[in-house]
């Protein structure tokens, strides 16, 4: 019974491009038991080795809107004449078996996550200097000067938003990083909100 | 320089006797560096084998009461013509270099610090089961059934102000109780707020 989680925790995590948070989530969930990952839902087609249900929910234009009138949507965009968004219905048949789930999303989304769900856990990665991230973008060989320079320029406008967020997490190391998220979670599990079931007995 | 801590947090833990809290705060303070636990200063007479500034500060009623006209303490009571109290200006100096800093308090205690520095962490620690708590105060062995009885009468009293605690650590298992307090103190480490200078670098 003290082992039973009455309730998951909603986990926002951003940070810039270049940071490292797909390698991080990746550690985290080899390590961590009940955390799940938030699938979005899209109504663009699959690309090659895209999966159904693993990489998005592929879904018409049709369903999507309908999930919009229903209010089913826990922030959704547009770009590029198609739709992208996170499903409140998912993740709250997740969080009420006790599973916690990760959204990985940009500040803008962060913001409207915050606006309907504040309770949920708001992190944010940094690495461990501005000329280490510009590094980590030139190590990766993928893009052009142009870019890099880009993804530098978004990410200092997605630091402005570092206030918004409850805990700011350092990559400074990957198993670092994710001590620090798993620290981050295992506390939120121990606030007295969230161990109401075992107070009962002390009644 | 990101390993410098900023400013050190201050805890105040309470749990009922018999809970083990002593035992767990001994190991807390093996395994974590740069955590002092808060020594009272008490007008009291020091017993055989209590050093002054290990077990208590030992001072005068003249030297307490300047303390107290000086408003230089946290909390403060006088039980059997002695003065107890919690000096804050001792507290705000280790605070002040980055050190964690320990107070092992009851819940009115906890509830004046909660007045005077509400951004203190508040963790209480309970038994697995109220059972457990009846069956570790018999184990002792040190206390006859009606000084038990009280104790868990007391016992029932001080639950009732868990709501006005942030954390709810259960004692189940020495390692698991540390374990879930080394968590709530980095968590709390990594708290935007608690990591502004490290911001500056980004801005």
């Amino acid at each position: 019974m003290l082992k039973q989680k009455e309730r998951g925790q909603l986990i926002v995590l951003s940070g810039p491009s270049g940071v490292g948070k797909s390698t991080v989530i990746a550690e985290l969930f080899s390590q961590r038991e009940n955390i799940h990952f938030s699938v979005s839902y899209t109504t663009r087609k699959p690309r090659v080795g895209e999966q159904d249900g693993v990489n998005y929910n592929f879904v018409s234009r049709e369903e999507f809107e309908g999930m919009i009138a229903r209010d089913e949507l826990l922030e959704y965009a547009e770009y590029v004449d198609n739709y992208y968004g996170t499903s409140l219905k998912a993740i709250e048949e997740q969080l009420s078996r006790g599973v916690d789930v990760l959204l990985d999303i940009e500040v803008q989304g962060a913001a409207k996550v915050r606006s309907r769900c504040p309770d949920a856990l708001f992190i944010f990665i940094i690495p461990p200097s501005f000329e280490e991230l510009s590094r980590r973008l030139h190590g990766r060989n993928t893009d052009s000067e142009e870019v890099i320079a880009g993804r530098l320029e978004k990410a200092k406008i997605e630091f402005r938003e570092i206030p918004n967020y409850d805990y700011l997490v350092i990559n400074d190391k990957v198993s670092h990083a994710v001590a620090e998220i798993e620290a981050i979670l295992t506390a939120a599990e121990c606030r007295v909100e969230n161990r109401t079931s075992i107070l009962t007995q002390f009644a």
